[in-house]
Formats: structure tokens, C-alpha cells, sequence
């Protein structure tokens, strides 16, 4: 996509990033792999697991589980342990799909090590040196980046960590975002979620528990997007002394509420958002719809080829968005949005669905990276 | 239940109510006869149904889709036309399961020739003078029939329609009287459903739409829940001629914002309810919990049999309400609900969880008869 | 049922029979302990789980999944460990749902402590002293009990253990049988099998694993039924010297082909079965059908509470048995059968359906405990 | 594929073919459109549907349920009645995705008017001069073509109509070909098939019908496999006077006993195999997986655009294959096959997945046109 924005930033065609994996037999690094595999830039390098598969084979110590077969290649290469050594060294970008139970101190030993981290775990997204981006939403956050380093001792030339968002956060904080850019700031957002079960890694999920079932609840899911919505909407202010903080959308006080349902359905989230803005009057449904169409965010000007050519697909049909007819489009690098309509306690209301394996996750880290490699910060 | 209660109001032990049923060979039709089989009252005297069906056995033109199996007896009954003659005649109450797009004039028909209609179907649950009646909310309403009847020329003696109210509001709306009977009135209700397929009828939904898929959209459903809520809610006001009209909760506006969807679950309607109430500063969480256990419908003291001993049930569980582990507690004749905690934007929200072809269907109609019984309104 | 054979069987009405569950936390446990809570005779006196759990109330360790609530009193019960004490020495019956990574030392000890342990699990289904019962088909097999008894040093007065077999066995055997009462011995069957996921326990298969799909395989499953089918239909051989031994179906060879799959069904194993009789003219599949519905097994005739009224219900049904329609009927105590046709390739086919989780599994066992009790094996 | 086979078979590169499809807005017209629009040959020139959708544009009409949106400019097409004129006559090839209860007079009715159908209806498969071909196992069938012309009055120079076979029928004969190709005559086949609900339609099979269900029935299927078998796997018989008749595999007598089952997965259906060869020993397991694998059809060889690169994936992981991991491998082109073992009953047993609206649907059809334009039979 864009390939005509592509070419200058990439100055060699011939010139390929290495990228390494943590985390790479579990369901993130399994989706990190498939995408990775098919990359314009990024070339896997290294590919980290449990000390318990090092030094077997790829193939050998995997549950496969994507419907596209181990990419060439991959089911042949030695997974290396999640401790940084030459193998690790030779990454300019490392990929986390780490679970959270031991992401924390590994990636801080990557980021230790002068390597870039972009990591789908939760760990780190409430430091208040790490960004935590949508890179459809606030890839400027990186500019916080050089700060982060020098936290370090000595300070870091290239490592730094940067985490994206839940999946349920990210699919409908792309649409707030829409709407901020086109009517200022939004006072207050109830959303209701029905959350595929592949959100929750495998095997995750009893089949017991979800068939022929809704469970209202998901462990930490609403506490995540009541907060990152505002970690990410939020800007970064900077103090006379030059110290950058996220603001948490401070200037104009924002209520989430989140109501966090698992249902019966394999890949992609579906979202009931209420929205009350603070302009009065607010805009209409119609306004709504125009301001998703034509939102555009930076990363697709940049050039980031895994960059959504559409970022927001709005569906006039009565009863679109639907996971499984709109969960693959662009390969869920977008996120589709439908029944735009008044609200009787709100504003406006509107469904939206995104893929939570591909802008829900890995996806995200990605584009995350091709960002930071087109401005500069890596590489 | 509450035999004790029971004795006076039906005097004579060996007294049993003749009832019939319209529309006996769809879904909701097998529900009441399943349900009536076994009622300790009523007594299934006339099936209707299509003509194509009138003057064959039950059994031979039923397709049966209920798990318990056709009741000893029905299914050697001769289905007759939904037309009155004799048979209906000696009907004192006829239950309807009727389709909309034949209820009206079916259903005009049985009230024109001075039999009590208690209707499942929406045709007549905006008429102003037929109460649209939740068991467990507002029997009060039926103090309209007698306005209903003079209507008629001549005025009726004993015909009347009462209809109960769409499934997915019946179940929200239990929680929001015992909400109102403690803490005075609701300002605004936001609601978002996830609702079952049997919602939908025989062959309704097909399987092709709602398999590993959410559908964000229920024809007509918003409008139902957002319209019948007032009605159901409000009050009866009496001009000084005399002439009573529902008051749609006037003296304080309720703003109900509905979000419906279907979901693939068989059987009950999980619903995710955000409140805002009149009072300030608003009941705890812990005071809602409160007031949801101690709720006790007027239809228990009455003494109806089929009215469940716990109105709602309040799960502690994180994870509860789920409809597949608690839609059969009490035959679905209560609601459950959980969750109850602060929301950040409304006061309170909590999950419910009502069995749509109990509670929300049939069951609703059989309790809405046995206070009209107990009342002496029938019979 | 058959309550009148019950009286002479159980002396004292008032008399109870003390029963102990093993792995009472587990999906089995959890459905022995609903089925006894409802038990005319047997009373839970112990729960014995892991050592984690021991000390603690029920209701506080176990992750309750069945649809009833914990019986009323069983949630306040203190959990014991699996080691004989004076808690399980009181318990005339011991019922075992362990898994089976843990359950052969456990039942061993339990009988070694003079216990009668009647086992859900597999150890203990190929010891060739072992009688390995399905209730509807040979409880004859437990003539075998002697003998096991004698083989401890020094012999046991009243322990011993029974196994039951495996749920997709159970299902299709007890038609096999019929088969084999009504028409001689069978030459060769050919099953193949759509199991239920509640076949493999809680949290047993992942929803990303069966949702919107078929799993053509099940670990070790086609070698039990294969194997179990020549032990359950064989008769019991007794040497010269006395020694007694499972013939497994030796007079007349029995070939089985079992094909296993796991299919998104939650209870209810579905099976197509096609049979070659030895007998030429082979039976009509009319005769066949008469046979399953004469079939009466002989613990209806002995009084065992918890036997179905009938041991096999056939379908004339094009498209049953249903296991969402069927599986439930006479709380799954029996089998259902439909589509008897002729097979262009053996003989005759057809379509059984067992609950797995009821006569499958902890309905066997309390059958088989009933059956021991009514001739005087226990008690 | 094989592009380099491509060239020489189409002389004219930049030649198009242009193509109608009847019943464009079902689900097997959508299918084939889906198809078509991506072709290398065919460009679709004509939509038909009912006179009800006739003269509006397909984008308006059509339910579209495929995962890609309605190819660019389909959409805009105006549809037009399933009759003859001058729309229609501009097609070399006409595909049928016709309900059977309209098929028949229509496909008579074009192939009348000498154009060539391709159909996947019932009608025709088994009229004695209509051949019925899977693509990868009896093109040689086209044969009969020149006879089927001649039967019509005065003979046809372009027209005729080609069958493709039901679903379920396509899946397991391209193995079975495989095997009667490597190891001569099949005596007897018994297969049992998990089929999915798109192989129904739309809306097809209700949801209440399959959700947590088997239903092990489907109206005529088991027939259709029993049949269709025989006229695929069987040759072509010429009588002295010239005249060809399908053998019905008649020189060795092969028995097939279906049985046949829905099951709750969307797309893929999974079949159990269990096969007797008339040689003595039969093959080892393991000579059976080598020619499944060795196996290469003639359509590949041809350079039909659409065959698959390998006709059958044999799988050696212990559960594949699977209807979710394996339906869309080369688009559904192929055949997946597993678990290929010892049958205790027959001689070998094994399992395979088909996707049937695939290769068991509009693929085949498209895959029988490319065929026919590589033989010289149309265009």
C-alpha cells in the first residue's frame, strides 16, 4: 500500500531489518510470525521461547494454529532462549508476545541490552516513560522515547520499550479518536464489549464455559480500557525543567465506563460505544459518519506499509459490523464501524468491530515499529 | 408455591380453569402448552392454529422442538381453526402465541366475543387502554380493563386483551422497578443486550448469520425497549371525567437508550444495564444489592403459582449472571442479576439475566392470567 | 421407579447407605454429588479432593459448572484427602471420579482398606479381576468380585472395585447387547463416533480448538472402545481349578472399528453404527428395531432406583436422536436409537445417542453401586 | 499455476471468455462470482436471478454472505431473467447455481438454445447422457458430450450440460480415486460424513436446529453418495453400435454405505472412511498415505487455471485434518486426508476434509469450464 511513500524512507531496497520474537510459540508470537513472514521490511532473525523449547527446532515445539501453514523457513530455525545474546544483538527491532507473567523483567533486559522492544504485553503500559500507542491514534508518543533512555544508567543509544494497547481498547479508541480531531473533546464514553474468545490467548478459553454462554466479565478488562483511553487520547506535557508526562486527557476530564462481555465467537470484537461530547449542541449522527469516513491518521501519510488504507470503514447496512464477515478485511488492520445514531442519554451510539488478533495486537506492534523505523528512532 | 395462599383464592380444589391456546404450534405456543400441561389451575381445552393445521392431531402437524416431549394427551387433541365457535366459547381464558402479522384481528375477534386474551404477541401493547403487563412489575395496570370493556359496543362483560411485554425488556425492567421502588425515580437507562436466538422464533435465525458472529441489530428491538419501559414503569393517570391513560412515567422523564444484539446462545437475554438516578448523592452499589434482594413483587403475596419465590436473584460471583448456567433456575421465572458495582458515567450498573422464553415469554402471560384469576377479574 | 421392588431390597426405609466421593471437585465428582444429593437410599457422608483443597468447605474449592445449584448442605462440608481415615471406614460405598494420572494408587488404597470403590476412571478397566460394568448390559460380571477379593493378603471381606466404562462405550454397547440377546453373537461393527466436549472433563478442550469445527481424533479413545466392547459383551470363562476370566467375546470373534471425533456439542455423544451379524439371514432392520424396543435389562427387573424406565427409546423420527433434544430425557439414564436402515455394507446401521455425562459416566457407577446393593455385594 | 502449461492452451492472451451465471444472487452464485471476478479466462457478462430481481442492479437485490465485498463493478450490474436472449447468447459458458426445484427447465432451456452449463445442481446428474465430473477424478467423462448433442432435435453444435457432484460426494472419491488408481478395484466403502451448514444454503439450516447439536440426517444425501459414487468412480461402456452408457462401475461391484450427519461448523466437511479392495492383501496404511500423495490428476496436467497445486494434502499430525485449520488451504482447491490406519473391519481407514463450497461446490464447476475450453469442448 502507498508504495510511492515507501521507497525514500527505506533508502536501500536491497536493505533488510532483522527483527527477533519473544514469546514465539505462544498465539501473539504465532500472529507476529505469520505477518512478519510476508513483511516488506522486517526479516526474522531470532525467534525466543521457554528455556524448555530452546534449542529445538521451530516446527518441532509449536502448536500451530493459524489457518496460513508455518511460513517457509521458520519451522526449520533453533528457538534461542529469551536472554539477550549474540543472536539477540544482531535485532534492530524485537517483537514481545510474551506472556505477562514473565514479560516484565525480560523486556527490561532487552531494553537494558540497547535493544527496541515492541511488545503486545500489558506490563509496561502504565509506566509513565513508555508510550502505550495505537498507531492509527498517537504515534507522536514516541516523542517521549528519548526520555525514557535517560532514565538509564548509562543512558541508552537504541533501547527503549514501547507497548500497545488491550485489544478491546484499541478497537474503539480509534473512532474516539475520529472524533476528537473533528469535534474536540469528548466528555464522557459508555462501552459495552463482546469480546472474541482468541483475545484470550489458548488455550484460554474452556470450551465448557463459552459455548451456548455470554460471560459478563473479563478479568482486569475494564479496569485496561477505563484507563489507557486516557493514557492514549491524553497528550504529554512537558514541565519548565523539560519533563515530559502523559496527561491522561487532563485539559478536558473524560468518564469511561466499560462493560466487559466473552462471547461465543473466535476472532474479533464487537463494541456498543455511547458517546457524550462537549460541545453543545453536539454533532449529528450524519456528522459522525463523515468524521469516521474521512479521518486519516499519520501513519498511512507516512508511509507505514502495514498501514490500513482505510482506517475506519463505515457500514451503512442496518445490522453491520459483524465479526465474521468484517473481521478479515484488510486483514484487520482497520476497524469497521456501523449504526451511527442518536443516543437518548448520550449523544450518539455506534457499534464498532476490530480484529483483535491483527490491530488488536500483533498488527499494532508492527505498525508500531515501521513508525518508529520511518522516523528514525530505529535502525 | 405459597399453597397456603393459594386455597382461598380458587375455592374449590376440583375446580379447573378451561383454557386455549392460539397459535399452538409455534415456538411460543409449545412453551405455553408445556408450561399449562402441568399447571396446577389451567387446563388445555382448544389449540389453535393455521388453518392448514385445523381438524388434524397435534402431534401430526406440531414440529415439536421443546426438550421435554409433548405432553401426555395434547398431542391426540384435534387442533382447531383460530376462529371462536363452541370450543373456544368455553375457554375462560385464551393464552396467544400468535405471529404478529395475524394477531390483531385473531386476537380483536376472541376480546370482540367476550373472552380474556392474554397476548404474547406486540400487536396491542401501544393501545391506550390494553396494559402491557411484567408480572413482576406492574399487575396495577390491569385496573384498566374495565375501561377497555366499555370501549366495546356493547360493552364487554368478561372479554379483554393484556399483553406481556418483548422479552428483552421484561427482564431489565424487574431490576429497574425494585430500583425505583427504594430509591425513587430512575433519570436515565443505558442498556445493551446480547440476546439469545429463540428470541427470534422457529426457524428464525439462521445458522449461517449467527455461528461464530455477533449481529449488532434486532428489527424494531430499540424501539420496543425503549418505548414499552415508559409505559411498563409509569403510572396510570385519571382525568376528571373519569378516563385513566398510561402516563409514561411523565411527572419525571425517563431516558431509555437501548443497544440490542443478537448473540449465539440458545435460550436467555444477558443484558448490561448502566443507571442514573433522580436522587442525589444516588444509592451504593451495595444499596442497589441490597434493594434487588429485597425486592418482593405483589404476584407472590397474591399468591400466583407460577410467580417465582425469588423475584431476583443477586449473584456475588464476578462471573455471573451467565445464561447457560443460571436460565433454568426457577423455570426461568425469575431474573438473575450481578455485577452490581459504580459506573463512570451513570450512577450504578449490573448484568441481568432473564430467560426470554420463560420469564420473557410464556411464563409472563400464565402469571398475568393467575393475577387476573386472583383478583377475580377472570372466571 | 419400580418402587415396589425396592422394599424388600432395602430393609429399613429408614436405613441409609453411607457413600464417599474421590475427586468430588472434578466434573465427574460434581455430578455424582448432584445425583446423590437426590438419591433415595445413598447419603454423601465424605468428599475427599486433592491435598489443596482438603481442610476447606466445598463450596469454597470447587468451581461448581452443573446447571442445579450445590445441594443444599454439601457446600458446607469440609473437604478431606484421598487417604483412608475414619471419615471414608464409616462409607459402606466409595465412588471415584479421579482422574486418572492419579486414581490408580488412591483406589487401590481404598480398597486395600477394605472399601468398596466403584471407579469412573480408567485404571483399573483392563485388570483382568476387575469387572468392567455398564449397568444395562452385564452386571453379571460382578460374579467376578470373589475372587478379586481373594487375591489381597490377606483377603478382603467386603472391598473391591468396579469400573464402569467409557463414556462413547457405554452409548453404543447397550443397543450391541440387545442386538446380541435378541439375534446371537455380531461378527463385526464398524462405529463412529461425534463426542461431546463435556467427554473431556473441565477445562478440557479450548473453545479456539472446537468452535466452528470437528477434532477427528480423541487420544486413546478408538482402543478403548475396541477393547472395552470385547470385555463388556464377553462372558466370564471359569478353568477347571476354578480360576475365573474374562472371555472377552472369544467363542465368537466381535471385530471393532471405532472412529472417534469431538464435535461443538457440550453433552451427548452421538454414534453411527453399522453391524454384521453371524446369523444369515441377517435381522431385518424392522426386527432390529423390535429388538431395541423389547430390550429389558436386568436391573430394571432387580429394582435399581436409578435405572431408566426404558433401557432404550427408538426413534421413528427421520433425523433423531438429537443430542440437544434426546439427551436429557429420563435424565440421561438410557440411550436413544433412530435411523435403523439397512447397510449396503454389513448388515444393518444406526444412529445411539448417550449422555455421556449421565449414563456415561456417574450414572453408571450409582447404578452399579445399586445393583451390588441389591444382591447383597455391599451393605 | 503451472502458468507455464497456461499459454499454450488460451492462444490468445489478451481473449477472454465471457461467462453467465444463473442464480447469481444464492449462495453458490455468490460463490462463483467471487470466483470469476478473480479469473485469468472468464469474465462474467451476465447475472441472472429471478423475475423478481430481475432489471435491478445485483448490488441492490443480492444478500451478499461472502467474506470478500461484491467484486468491483459486479455490483453495478443490472440482473436479468434466467431466460435465453441476447445477454445470454454472448456467453461461451453459463454457470448454474440454481435451485434445484427451478433448475431443471432452465438448464434445459440453455442448453436448448446451444450454450454450454455447467451446473451444480441435482437435475441432471443423473440423466444417463449427462456426465457428472469431479474436476480432479473423471473428466474423461466429457467424452459422452458429443452424444449428448446428438439426442437433441436438430443436434446441438455448442450446447450441452455438465454436472458437478453433491458435496459430500466430492470430497471422498478424489482419495478413492487415488486408491483405485494405486491398488485396483474398491470393494466396499462405508463412509460416515460431519458435514457443515453452508453445504444447506442460506438461510438453510435453522440456528435453533444446530446450535450445540448434531442432527444426523440430511434429506437424500446418504442416496446421492450411494449413487454418485458408483457413476464418478465407474467408466464408460460402448455398446456396438457406438452408443456410450456411464458402467456404473459395473465390472467390479462396489458397495458404499453412507451415513450422514450436519454438524455445527460453517464451512468443511469432515468424512470417515473405512475401505475393503478386492486385492488380497490389501495395502499397508502406509502405501495408502504414499498414493495419496502421488496422486495427480489430469486436470493439473491439462493446466486447468483453478486445479490445485496438490489434489491431496496427506496429514501426519494425529488430529488433522480439521474443518477450521484446513478448508482454506489452496482456496479450498484440494482435499485434505489423515489418520489413514488399519480398519478392524475393512482393510483401511482414514479421514478427509473437503471444503464444500469449493471443491465441492463452484469450484468444481469452474475447474470441469476450464477443462472443457483446454479439450477444445467449448469456445
Amino acid at each position: 500500500m502507498s508504495s510511492s511513500l515507501d521507497s525514500p524512507t527505506i533508502p536501500n531496497a536491497t536493505h533488510t531489518i532483522n527483527v527477533g520474537v519473544l514469546g514465539a510459540t505462544g498465539t501473539v508470537g504465532q500472529r507476529f510470525i505469520t505477518l512478519l513472514s510476508a513483511h516488506p521490511w522486517f526479516k526474522i532473525h531470532v525467534l525466543g521461547a521457554s528455556p524448555r523449547s530452546a534449542g529445538k527446532r521451530y516446527g518441532e515445539v509449536v502448536k500451530w494454529k493459524q489457518v496460513l501453514p508455518i511460513p517457509v523457513g521458520v519451522g526449520e530455525m533453533v528457538v534461542r532462549e529469551c536472554k539477550v545474546d549474540e543472536g539477540w544483538r544482531d535485532c534492530q527491532i524485537v517483537f514481545s508476545g510474551l506472556d505477562a507473567d514473565v514479560a516484565g523483567p525480560i523486556e527490561e533486559s532487552f531494553r537494558a541490552s540497547d535493544l527496541a522492544v515492541f511488545s503486545n504485553s500489558k506490563n509496561y503500559r502504565r509506566n509513565p516513560h513508555v508510550p502505550l500507542i495505537v498507531p492509527l491514534v498517537n504515534p507522536s508518543h514516541l516523542s517521549i522515547i528519548p526520555q525514557q533512555r535517560l532514565l538509564h544508567t548509562p543512558p541508552l543509544q537504541k533501547g527503549f520499550i514501547v507497548t500497545n494497547a488491550n485489544c478491546s481498547t484499541t478497537g474503539y479508541v480509534i473512532p474516539l479518536c475520529a472524533l476528537e480531531k473533528a469535534f474536540g473533546p469528548i466528555e464522557s464514553v459508555l462501552v459495552t464489549t463482546m469480546q472474541a474468545i482468541s483475545g484470550a490467548g489458548y488455550p484460554g478459553v474452556s470450551a465448557l464455559d463459552i459455548m451456548d454462554n455470554v460471560i459478563p466479565y473479563i478479568s482486569g478488562e475494564e479496569e485496561k480500557i477505563e484507563w489507557e483511553t486516557l493514557k492514549i487520547l491524553g497528550g504529554i506535557a512537558e514541565s519548565d525543567a523539560g519533563v515530559k508526562t502523559f496527561d491522561m486527557h487532563a485539559k478536558h476530564p473524560l468518564r469511561v465506563s466499560a462493560s466487559c462481555n466473552r462471547v461465543p465467537v473466535i476472532d474479533g470484537h464487537t463494541e456498543c460505544v455511547s458517546v457524550r461530547f462537549k460541545r453543545r449542541p453536539p454533532p449529528s449522527p450524519q456528522q459522525v459518519r463523515e468524521a469516521f469516513s474521512a479521518f486519516t491518521p499519520d501513519c498511512q501519510a507516512l508511509g507505514a506499509p502495514s498501514a490500513p488504507r482505510r482506517a475506519i470503514v463505515v457500514h451503512e447496512e442496518a445490522d453491520r459490523p459483524q465479526p465474521r464477515l468484517d473481521r478479515y478485511f484488510q486483514d484487520g488492520a482497520g476497524v469497521s464501524v456501523g449504526r451511527v445514531r442518536q443516543c437518548q442519554v448520550l449523544d450518539v451510539k455506534f457499534v464498532v468491530l476490530a480484529n483483535n488478533v491483527s490491530i488488536g495486537a500483533a498488527t499494532s506492534s508492527i505498525i508500531n515499529a515501521e513508525i518508529a523505523v520511518l522516523k528514525g528512532i530505529v535502525g
